[in-house]
């Protein structure tokens, strides 16, 4: 049994040329251990000056996209191009042309998947996008085949290796945000415009994407609330430290009662949680099935040769036929199907850690947790630390009136009981309407490890 | 597109009985999402108590396996009676009627995996067996499918959930191996005949049959070094965890430069090592490729529903018809093919634990670290520990002569840098050969992380 894939490659940057190198170096191995034969016949850029810059064959290289496209030796374009824009584009002349498109592009997939999914199925081609999340990590897989006996009751994912790089030094070295972001951009591991990443919106991709594959419709990218870590503080990692848990960016998709929460944002885990120990630019997704309970996949999630092997392993099994099997089964961005049912944010139920800036006057704490009482909202624990440094300007106790703020701010640090979310927020914004307390307290979420088995009993 | 699959379960005990009942509560859920419509039309046991006491339908229920197999409308015959005797017949009867067979049962695919691929190609049917390593974790289609693209360098797998369970109890509790497993036994977390997986078999059939399709070729059982955890003594737990390690059974199959190192073995790893935190019975596995680096799988290993999950998944894999196609390009059982050329276990090269039982006089510290640099091993760390109780015999110390052993042991706990395994075990007979040194040496090795990237570089 031997197949042969004929290959046209759109994009060759990082992902791009690891990918042609990847096909170049391991085509004798994969055609004997898989029986399908890869071969590269076109690396399609407007610059090709990266691709030459590696050694690849100049007799593939091509600015013409139509070359490639016409050529029907072509089954499969791969579109590493990246954006929303001309990546949309060629993967509906691809698709139009009837060829099958690999692409790693969580963005595009995020925005306009039903759209995507629908011209492939008219056309009779497939689209293969286990790279768009997670990297290299066979988590695409995981939904569409690994894990077809379960419901998905639940998904949490460490989806973006920028975060959590600077979360880690933040975590590790004590730093601030400003200084880890300084040190991921000198070390690779940040853009020099690093705001998709950092302001969660990356995230929001990949879990649009593996939502919808988990509860099987599609989830608009704006119906999810998406909060970055821009404007974590590093008091807030060190106070969450000492009670035990770990700062994490959580994508998630989780089942409740009524409906599902989708949600990009910082939040504490516990040391022990499977995803604390998760650490540099890794990724880790955990999926809570019905019936297999907590599975957890684990890589890296971004870089050059870690996605060229999603790619790959995508393109052999569009050479072996099984995906386009597995694509007529998907049925998740059907356009016909209305969105998945999101429920109102605010009604999620949790833990919560906040963070209080009072002035350190007696009987303070005491009028704060009346006001959590008036609104049911059960403490865990209160640490007030004594006063670090200033935190609210530049503060000297005993200065006169007439220098600026003459007392400085403490501190006061609440850990709550399951609360529902939009109780806690009307409560603080009661406590901040108390005469000594200062606007902008911190919410995190403490993330508890899901529950198994919620829906399964034997 | 809707496929009905028909199908006969053999074997109704736990993960019998959770498949069956996984197969009725889902099968709607699994028609609506995948297209295949799964119908348990039989399940067949000399036994049938515990299915009648699950509630499952009598008149699915049959003592009769000719009944099944001569139904034309059963096109999938699930093994779960387990072992290798029964089992292997039904499989080639299964197969003899043209039945495609999905199976759990690791020790049968261990020592007999050649042969019933072979069959199986034959008459044209298919063998899955996702649930035969990990348990729910979709870790075989990790290998023949998500991970295509790379060549593996490593898998290293704490695969059996009885002894991680026993040894999580001993790291946390500081119990000794005979409380934790009767803690285990009681738990119902081993068996009242547990040797099978204390002993590290369990283990080695599974790493023969994940190395097998990490390398390509067979390995046969008897090839593979076998220890097991019953010998562990909880002081060496405890030393190790002093030192920042933490022991596990682990089932590795690592690609040496003259060939491939496959073994079960309780090991030490650093507390930060991906793997230390994988607690109680869950099960993990690192996978090291070519071009996709560490990725790792996690979840439960074994237990009714979550390999019920991995069973039910083949089956609709069987029915999509995309598992048939898979299978045929699986190669790495071939009965043609020579077995994996596997290194002398002797020529391995890596840390090692060792702990020393020596009479506390002066000078033998002198004398075992020259035996140690004549054999040209380096030290990285001694401990000599203040004696914590006697550890030979009912030792007192300043007791006469003639009451038995008079002096106590110490325990001299030597780490050594990387060393061949052969020249190690050589200097310890050395070692033991002095007056003073006492045999049994305790020898664990100490697995640092392996290295990604060993063969791709970009």
């Amino acid at each position: 049994m031997k197949m042969t894939v004929g290959i046209a490659l759109v994009g060759c940057g990082t992902v791009g040329g690891a990918t042609a190198l990847l096909l170049q170096e391991q085509r004798d191995s994969i055609r004997f251990r898989t029986g399908v034969d890869l071969d590269l016949r076109y690396i399609v850029d407007k610059n090709l000056t990266y691709a030459r810059k590696l050694g690849l064959s100049e007799s593939i290289l091509t600015e013409s996209l139509e070359k490639a496209l016409s050529d029907s030796k072509v089954s499969v374009v791969i579109e590493l191009v990246g954006g929303t824009g001309f990546a949309k584009t060629l993967i509906l002349q691809a698709f139009a042309a009837g060829k099958h498109v690999v692409t790693a592009n969580k963005a595009l997939l995020a925005y306009h998947g039903p759209e995507l999914f629908a011209a492939a199925k008219k056309a009779e081609v497939a689209l293969a996008f286990e790279a768009s999340c997670g990297g290299g990590i066979p988590i695409v897989r995981a939904f569409y085949d690994g894990l077809t006996a379960n419901t998905i009751d639940a998904v949490y994912g460490i989806v973006n290796g920028t975060c959590n790089h600077i979360l880690s030094e933040m975590i590790q070295k004590d730093s601030t945000y400003d200084e880890a972001l300084k040190g991921a951009q000198a070390a690779g591991f940040a853009e020099a415009d690093p705001s998709l990443d950092v302001n969660g919106g990356d995230s929001a991709h990949k879990i649009a994407i593996m939502g919808a594959m988990a509860f099987g419709s599609p989830i608009p990218l704006d119906t999810i609330p998406v909060k970055g870590i821009a404007n974590l503080e590093a008091e807030d990692v060190l106070f969450g430290g000492e009670m035990g848990y770990v700062v994490k960016l959580i994508a998630s998709a989780v089942r409740g009662k009524k409906g599902v929460f989708v949600r990009v944002e910082p939040a504490f885990i516990p040391m022990d949680h499977p995803l604390a120990w998760v650490s540099g630019s890794f990724n880790a997704i955990s999926v809570y099935g019905s019936a297999v309970g907590h599975t957890m996949y684990y890589g890296r999630g971004a870089g050059g040769t870690p996605t060229a092997s999603a790619v790959v392993s995508d393109i052999i099994s569009l050479g072996l036929g099984t995906y386009p099997v597995q694509f007529k089964s998907m049925d998740f961005w059907n356009p016909d199907k209305k969105p998945l049912k999101l429920q109102e944010p605010g009604d999620i139920h949790r833990r919560y850690y906040l963070k209080l800036r009072v002035l350190d006057r007696p009987g303070n704490l005491g009028r704060i947790t009346t006001v959590l009482g008036e609104n049911a909202i059960s403490v865990s624990s209160i640490l007030q630390h004594e006063i670090p440094e200033a935190t609210d300007g530049e503060v000297l106790e005993n200065t006169p009136p007439e220098a600026g703020v003459i007392e400085p701010t403490v501190p006061i640090v609440i850990t709550t009981h399951r609360v529902k979310e939009s109780q806690l927020l009307s409560a603080i914004e009661d406590i901040e309407a108390l005469e000594d307390v200062y606007p902008g307290t911190t919410v995190l979420p403490i993330l508890e490890e899901h529950p198994e088995f919620r829906y399964l009993n034997t």
